[in-house]
């Protein structure tokens, strides 16, 4: 559907959605039609004809926001974070009223860190034993990251299905914290280091082999990419898509 | 269908037989039956009610391996090389007058080569650049490796149905060889270097990210685990399957 | 010398002048005494009684800068390019006629970049075998990168003073390229990629074990720190010191 | 001194002896003497005029090797472990006495772990971040391994006495072990993965750059090389020496 894409941004005058502004307005096929931040009018975007939203914005705020772009018939690609059960149900429930409209909401819109998560999993049944080590920037407060959690568990999912057992560890004797953090049972190891930004490594092995799978996010527009993926997509994907992987045909 | 699996092995006697015999006799859902090597008959396959038999032997000898195998309806896992396009329809035919049978032909049988293969191949058309450098220890005759050929055949395919253009490169002043080779469009660098086996890094990069894929095969026994995947799979699967991803569910 | 340095910089209104300037204001140790650029005097140097000047210039000026420098008492760390052997003779002479100056000139301040090529010509003679990789983004138009052909270079040198012989290579077949660019004798590769910004890794191996020494510079500040070295350290160092790792007591 | 020298190997029927007597009869420069093994007499060096012992055994017996070897005036290479500040002293008396022999005590023959130390501990004092990771095959008992505790001591010590201050580290929040354990002040995490053998990483960060330093070793003679260096250089240098890295003229 390109060429007639009008995108809108939920808070384009914040740092995300400065930098989604400017990605929107250096793609060929889609038009920048308008911001709306705190105080401005939801109209703005059914005046400007828009087609599609971006909201990044507040688990506080969201809600209603989609709930006008919904029934407006505007379709929504949304990085807002806390979304329950209990709000996706809600959000089913408009777009079965409005049945032409797309919502895409991920928690991530990086498409290496995506991918990676994707490919980990895919690979983990594979695999005697897998690993992660994620690496970032001295200044994150947590330990690990969202991201390395994310990855544990979909790794933990994926061998639990294949009935794949515990990687195997003759550690007897540690250092406290040596073998990292336990997510779902697989050892996770945070690095922070100035000169880093964000990044990640998956590490799997069987006798005689390992693959290595890593994401390196060198600045902090490396949503953008994922951003326009979604917005391309989510209008030929009616109804709710949760995570962006989903949009991607793998 | 574990459990009543009896694995022959043909070239029993060679070093790649020799490996298969061990993981074979090592593994507890599989039965060793019997090996064949040159000036051995066929038969023993038969008389030793063999189910599924491995043929990693010459192309001189596995057309006619192939057709004994299939008209007495046993399963075949096939590392041999050398296989046409008018080899493969052959054997197609013969599975077709023998439909209970399960052929498995691949090139590779490292998992890891398989797996980082396709997830290179599955990522290329989300990124602007892809580059593939493999490292070799400095007794190989050949650059790049049949697996680096492969692996940038897979990417330009990939490539070229999602319509992605070439990677950006702005080099204007190149030491001859600096850039590496072009295989199919793809970059590929080839470094041999004493202390290593076998290893392959495919780098993807677009504006701020960058996603790594690498491979490490660290011994030569590194194709054990994807015969064996075969050796289990392949009774479930009739007909004629063509590499070992296939059989992944990936 | 802490506390009492006065930093002047020339060529201060630049993109790298203004790096520079940041960093020393950032500094709590140094004093930021004043900036001269294109049109500006250079007695600002003398009469804000400057102690050390940074000069990130243009080789048609840099020698004029620095007999300006020199014959006021004023210690120099320069950046600038175009020191043939001839330049640096001349510059010997000034100082030999005002004996307490120090004056460092260095084609490299990335510490990261300056220890990775020390410690791999360190390192180069204790391996059979060494390659270099380098990895820039796809706006780059040289290749191999100066810093590798300076790494190549020194490594060839560490190699031949020890006695060593090349690298072993079987490769008869090669696809034109794969193995990359020769320089003295070591075969570099350039990779460029979307994502990246500038890194080389230099890889060293024998039979059983590999070294790598991998130096990633993620934004174009990375000679910030090494240029606040040289400014600390230059005071005391009178004479030419031709190189940062000099400085560094390695 | 090549040429003459005549290498006789303490424990030559063990594991490590057998890869030492291969590697010293498989070196042009170097002849083989003899083995001596449990209920061997020590004077089978003098009668076979062996000038070199390399002596990986057991604590119990070393000292009483030793004392024969220098008494004897042969110069010996050992890899044996246990050596307190008495014994090195009580070794340093016997060398007073026989001034012509020289011994050599390293803890890691491993050329690739000896260098990665020494430039980890040489480039500790140039950024703000270190933190080592170490990987090895799951069989392992402790972690982290005794590579690793060496190198965050020699690094905590370089930076003390450098003055650097601790890395930064603003973790608030974390899941028990993520952030790996703390040998003298360094961040330490031990990877544990099927298909590894013995690997280390130390990463260096300052703002906007890093520095890796990777030792990977691929097989269980990786010790060989440096045993050998030993064993060419130690007959030039009387007196004791403590670790490899004295060797090198680094």
């Amino acid at each position: 559907m390109s060429g007639d894409i009008r995108v809108g941004v939920l808070g384009s005058a914040g740092k995300v959605g400065q930098a989604i502004v400017a990605a929107v307005e250096a793609d060929d096929d889609l038009t920048y039609s308008v911001g709306v931040d705190k105080g401005d009018p939801l109209e703005s975007f059914t005046d400007s004809e828009t087609t599609v939203v971006v909201d990044f914005t507040h688990p506080s705020v969201v809600m209603d926001n989609l709930r006008f772009l919904i029934h407006n018939g505007i379709h929504a690609v949304v990085g807002t974070t806390g979304f329950t059960d209990e709000r996706l149900d809600t959000v089913r429930g408009w777009l079965a009223e409005n049945p032409g409209v797309g919502v895409l909401i991920a928690p991530n819109f990086a498409i290496g860190a995506v991918l990676s998560m994707r490919f980990a999993a895919q690979a983990a049944r594979f695999y005697d034993s897998v690993e992660v080590i994620e690496l970032h920037h001295p200044h994150k407060a947590d330990a690990p990251s969202g991201t390395a959690y994310r990855t544990a568990a979909m790794i933990a999912r994926a061998r639990a299905e294949a009935g794949v057992g515990p990687s195997p560890d003759a550690t007897t004797e540690e250092l406290d914290g040596a073998r990292g953090a336990v997510v779902d049972g697989v050892h996770v190891h945070s690095v922070r280091l100035a000169g880093l930004v964000a990044h990640q490594e998956v590490l799997l092995g069987t006798e005689g082999e390992t693959l290595t799978i890593r994401h390196d996010s060198l600045d902090r527009t490396s949503f953008a990419p994922g951003v326009l993926l979604g917005v391309r997509e989510i209008g030929d994907r009616p109804g709710l898509t949760v995570g962006l992987d989903e949009l991607m045909d793998l």
